[in-house]
């Protein structure tokens, strides 16, 4: 029988983070990545496949970092786990003991139920399969309409890199914006108008009835009837966990389907840990659990995880889920960390918000300038932010993460008004009218007043 | 005789954000804003009026958010202050009576003594004056040879602007290597080699001899004899507080020539204040009296300062300065927070570094896609974060205020292995590999194994 001190099941972001951080931190282990592909894509590269990249081949992960690190990589599926005896039994029969267990084994596309037409030919998701997006890559050569059903971060993103390659594109989604689920209306609302001003034909607050065809797909119907002609279309509804080994190994699955994990993403099996999108995400700030299947996420969990895996440390647990994302439609970009206003008021926080609106570089006659708003969520008592949303241009990806470690250093509106900041004309906003602070003082003289 | 409650020497960054905040948080009060420039203009944006700009009206700051929060501006100088009354005296004579005074003079060009031949015709400094740099513009018209003295920020950035408008440059600094007071030597070296590599000549090393010409500058002869000829000289060797109407006003100035402050701002005169380039700043790391002349540092100062104008606040105080600075030669950026390993040793900290270098983009095959350097200076027994400096595309600016605002929490290293980002293939390293976190594993590690 093989033997590993530490087996990954999963070669994605969280597995190769999983496994660096792990043999960087007990060298003296074996480390093995047990994967089904054999060529792992950047997950938050796919979308860009179609488009900026032009093929797959430029968005695979290189095994470089992981074997000179030390950790082994085998092809192959893990399809039963022995929690007692610590062994997984392979596809191929073959047995592989270890002493700690990583289950990274990611997120796959979830196919909406009871739609007729979504099996015919020109249909597809976007799974992390180089194999099966080489294929769609493939018949897209002859595609000219594409429907894309969906307005998350996937389907927005697919929508316009289809649209740069020239396809004709629309994108469906049920809920009132596009990023609905992500983003409070008013930027919802700019990432409509943003992927529109492109040339995308945006449909939202409205489903899909049918997809239409013979053998391949010739359109889609929506719920109020309207025909949309497609010679191909994209099943981009959400992402749901791998975590059928697990439910079947007796590993404790929670009921939206993730491994329940702890602060140092263990699970109920003693020396079986789970991390990235199959494991469970408990929120920083409401502390219910969240869904946001994040690479970035995924890694912090695996960089935690990898640093207890023999040892428990007191510093560096995972202390609940800070979701960060942001995205890029043209030279437009919005970003957020935290809650949004919609689920502060859900979930019963009493609060405050602030929005600034400024620019992004200045004076603001640099070329390339672009308007930078910022919103900000406080506690109303406290003073504590806990969340932040910004559009802006491409400086917007690291400021939120500024705005991110804000919120995970539990800082308040009073300690942003004194935060020291760097500027330059041509890469922040005006020391005189940074957003961020702009709008944690617009947010201190409401908490004043009230 | 005039009277005001608050009264601001100085209508620059720090003048413009005290007068703000002030009059925010107390609106009963009067704010008048006294100023000798008719138009102000953005400090940080001086060098770009030479190239990227084209004319210094794109970088007049507007009155009008001054005027909307109801703050009065008046042009005219104040030549004498009667702390004891109260009362300023302008240099019409004019008499003006306040509760609070704020000194906000800002700096001036340094200009370096003992040099033959800095008064001909067509040297210049660049002071914060529309009028003085207006004049340059129009002699500039009829210069092709450029020679710049002096290789910190100014210079740097006023090289590559003259550069980007055709003009011969030339920039010469007598430490080994251009923004050698700020860098460590392996960051500055790149600062050298980026700038010669857009075709600017860089003499490091080297100082200068004397200025040559009859009436008119002809150019300059370096330490070495070498000759570089010149129809135009920058003196860029720094800047000096205005801090004379403090010093004959008996407030207290410290011997470098700084209004001496506390962590409210406050001189040591009652009610008179000090921010900005005029006031003392104290490092945040070294606690030493440093001299950063930010215009940031100006507007964080600012606007703790305008918090306390009448209240004091123990959550809003200016607990030391950390430096933030960034800049851009072409596409490539350099940006620095707190203390470099230069300082840390000279200081005697003990300390580890860490430096990761990635890339700013994910994956890197995307178009437009910098390597990205992130070097940490770290306390040995602590894993506090003492100082970071980046080189990088332009989404280091807002990356380096991530470090920034690591450095004002006291963050260790090991808080930074669990530290929650977002990222996206345009706007950021792949969440697999960002090099600040990286950094801070690999300090992580250097201090475990020590």
């Amino acid at each position: 029988m093989k033997k590993t001190d530490v087996l990954i099941i999963g070669g994605s972001a969280s597995g190769i983070v999983a496994a660096i951080t792990g043999k960087n931190q007990y060298q003296d282990k074996s480390f093995l990545i047990i994967r089904k592909e054999k060529d792992v894509l950047v997950p938050c590269g796919i979308p860009y496949i179609f488009g900026s990249l032009e093929s797959s081949t430029f968005d695979v992960i290189s095994d470089d970092k992981l074997k000179n690190t030390g950790v082994e990589i085998m092809i192959g599926e893990v399809v039963a786990i022995d929690c007692t005896n610590k062994v997984c039994m392979t596809a191929e029969n073959e047995e592989i003991g270890f002493e700690k267990l990583v289950i990274a084994t990611g997120s796959s596309p979830k196919i909406p139920r009871g739609i007729k037409g979504i099996n015919l030919e020109n249909v597809f998701t976007i799974p992390k399969n180089k194999i099966y997006i080489d294929g769609i890559l493939e018949k897209l050569k002859d595609a000219q309409k594409v429907a894309i059903i969906g307005g998350g971060f996937i389907g927005v993103e697919l929508s316009d890199e289809l649209n740069k390659k020239g396809k004709a594109v629309t994108i469906i989604e049920i809920l009132p914006y596009l990023l609905n689920t992500v983003f409070d209306e008013e930027m919802a609302v700019k990432v409509d108008e943003s992927l529109s001003s492109r040339g995308v034909k945006v449909k939202t607050g409205m489903g899909i009835k049918e997809v239409t065809g013979e053998s391949k797909v010739s359109g889609v119907i929506l719920q109020n009837g309207e025909k949309i002609e497609a010679d191909m279309v994209f099943l981009c509804t959400g992402y749901k966990p791998n975590t059928e080994l697990a439910y079947k190994s007796d590993i404790e699955v929670n009921n939206m389907g993730f491994i329940k994990v702890d602060e140092y993403m263990r699970t109920d099996k003693k020396d079986i840990f789970a991390i990235g999108d199959c494991a469970e995400n408990r929120d920083f700030i409401t502390r219910k659990i969240i869904t946001p299947m994040l690479a970035s996420t995924a890694c912090a969990e695996a960089r935690a995880m990898g640093l207890n895996l023999y040892k428990l440390s007191t510093v560096k647990t995972f202390n609940g889920t800070i979701s960060i994302f942001s995205t890029v439609i043209g030279d437009n970009c919005f970003a957020v960390a935290g809650i949004t206003e919609n689920i502060a008021l859900k979930e019963g926080f009493d609060i405050v918000t602030a929005t600034f609106q400024g620019m992004d570089k200045h004076p603001g006659k640099l070329p390339g300038m672009h308007t930078q708003i910022v919103k900000l969520i406080v506690s109303k008592d406290s003073g504590v932010i806990l969340g932040g949303s910004i559009s802006g241009g491409f400086s917007i990806g690291e400021l939120i993460n500024v705005i991110g470690l804000a919120i995970q250093n539990r800082m308040t509106v009073n300690s942003i008004l004194t935060m020291q900041i760097g500027t330059h004309p041509f890469l922040t906003a005006p020391p005189t009218a940074y957003p961020f602070i702009q709008a944690a003082e617009i947010a201190a003289k409401k908490i004043k007043k009230s």
